[in-house]
């Protein structure tokens, strides 16, 4: 059954619920198994490389007639401008952007026809995404897996941005991966929420078994921010943007030490290389948010989504029950 | 008119609302103010100095009749373990301990029948907890003002700590300023909240008039976690736990060079002596969690509390106006 906000409204879908464009895990299959779910699904047009997101829309295009979304790091769309035209050719129902000033972005994205959501991380930041002309505002604290430069938490972000920007929908993004999750987000004001980690640990999700296997076994308390793993990588994300992992060897090996990583990369790199070749992950890194104490199981998104949608109608009559009867 | 949860029934009050006991602000009289509205005051035992905190319980116990508590930090406690029998002789209804293992105090306080409320910082912590006997498990996450060292965030930490103790109440920590907050942590399976930078902007808190008007006018993107401080206040602080606070302008000129501080503090400290004095809150610290966006004005903490409460219930209605028919 249909929830109504703000974000539904604006994207013509049918539940509160969007998919994080994770880059390398959020493709075509998956944005459609959460769009077709009634949720809106949001490829990963990461790095701003065509061959690599080209392939993925024409997924998401053959497998749903559902309104979904393309996202970009700014920063890297800054260094490849092109790539949102040849995505905006397939028309996407909106255009995420996150990691960047989204002001550029914003004319050429509605004269396609295309809704802009806006991921931000202060309240200065969704100032300005405001001022630029966002469509949505997507408050991501800290807690988030993946890249970030947040240092507020979901809990107290959200109700502000909400605050300074009431005539646009917000979404809550950073640790939401339940029912629990989703009532809370609409309690602090949001208009729904975007998911990420639990996502990445969904059948449709591309991405090695035993990193979706690692999420469900580790906690919250095991992840870290840190740039040890792009210092490897050399992926080109800026200094200022640490990621949340999983902690594991690689990280307790050179956490602290990256000045002398940077001077070893000759044999840390292909060493690297090799564990992601051969998926392990003591060596590999899992980009994970604190949620995953919530993640019991890797399963389809279109379940992640229709449980979360119930679980949050339970947690609603749950809270009612404790309410003073007028 | 009550709200009925785990955390109203354990400790005899009527509304989830409970004051943290922050050192230096929530003496009696805040308590007392935060009890009689219905929540549940808790004077600041602080660093377990009796000539501190034995006024402060004189005072909560002629201004209210209602039960209240006492909150220590356990390392503080450990250097002075008879602050926690002078403080049970007048009958608290529970002791609260934060930062530190409560398992050594879990006895005394059980034996004068005081219920124990532990404050957790991530799920091992809570687990510990748990197992040591706690009442209640307070999840606070890394947003709260004042010293902590969580790194978790509120909203990641109460869900996952509400499922490693299914039958203890859990009250969320960390960012909680309005009804929206009162909602959202229990819609995360919350029993209540626990309150601290809010009521450090209430009328009855000790406090300069110039700090609380500082908390009305930053906001929370504002707020860094910083050792700067103690390395000037010197209250023995152990290093691992920093506190969050403003921003200013002994934060910016410190920062990063803490080590220097500590060569220069025969200058700095009489600076720091001689701001606090005069109220100089460029110099000296206003201790702030994140959620001070959400803070307007200087109330008095009965108001607080009720617009609170009244604010939770709008809260539930807008929801319920997004949920679908059945």
């Amino acid at each position: 059954m249909p929830w109504e906000t703000a974000f539904t409204q604006c994207l013509g879908v049918s539940l509160p619920v969007a998919l994080a464009p994770m880059a390398g895990v959020a493709g075509g299959e998956l944005a459609a198994a959460v769009s077709e779910a009634g949720g809106f699904g949001i490829v990963a047009g990461g790095y701003a490389k065509e061959e690599q997101f080209l392939p993925e829309i024409e997924k998401v295009k053959r497998k749903t007639d559902r309104p979904w979304g393309i996202g970009f790091l700014t920063w890297a769309l800054e260094q490849n401008p092109k790539a949102l035209d040849a995505a905006l050719e397939h028309r996407p129902a909106a255009v995420f952007l996150s990691c960047g000033d989204p002001s550029p972005w914003a004319d050429p994205v509605h004269a396609a026809g295309a809704r802009l959501i806006c991921q931000v991380t202060s309240v200065r930041e969704a100032a300005r995404a405001r001022d630029a002309g966002a469509d949505v505002l997507v408050a991501q604290g800290q807690e988030a897996g993946g890249h970030g430069d947040s240092v507020r938490g979901t809990f107290s972000l959200v109700p502000a941005v909400v605050d300074i920007a009431p005539s646009i929908p917000v979404l809550a993004a950073g640790a939401v991966a339940d029912g629990r999750g989703l009532v809370a987000a609409l309690a602090l004001g949001a208009a729904g929420v975007l998911v990420g980690t639990r996502f990445y640990a969904a059948a449709e999700a591309i991405g090695h078994p035993a990193a979706k296997a690692r999420l469900v076994t580790s906690g919250g308390d095991d992840t870290v921010r840190t740039r040890v793993f792009d210092i490897v990588r050399d992926t080109g994300w800026p200094e200022r943007y640490p990621g949340r992992a999983l902690r594991n060897r690689l990280y307790d090996e050179w956490n602290g030490r990256e000045d002398e990583l940077r001077t070893k990369l000759d044999e840390v790199r292909p060493a690297y290389q090799a564990a992601v070749a051969a998926g392990d992950f003591d060596v590999a890194v899992v980009w994970a948010g604190e949620g995953i104490d919530l993640i019991h199981g890797v399963e389809p998104a279109g379940e992640i989504v229709r449980r979360m949608v119930a679980d949050a109608e339970k947690c609603l009559d749950r809270i009612h029950a404790l309410r003073p009867s007028p």
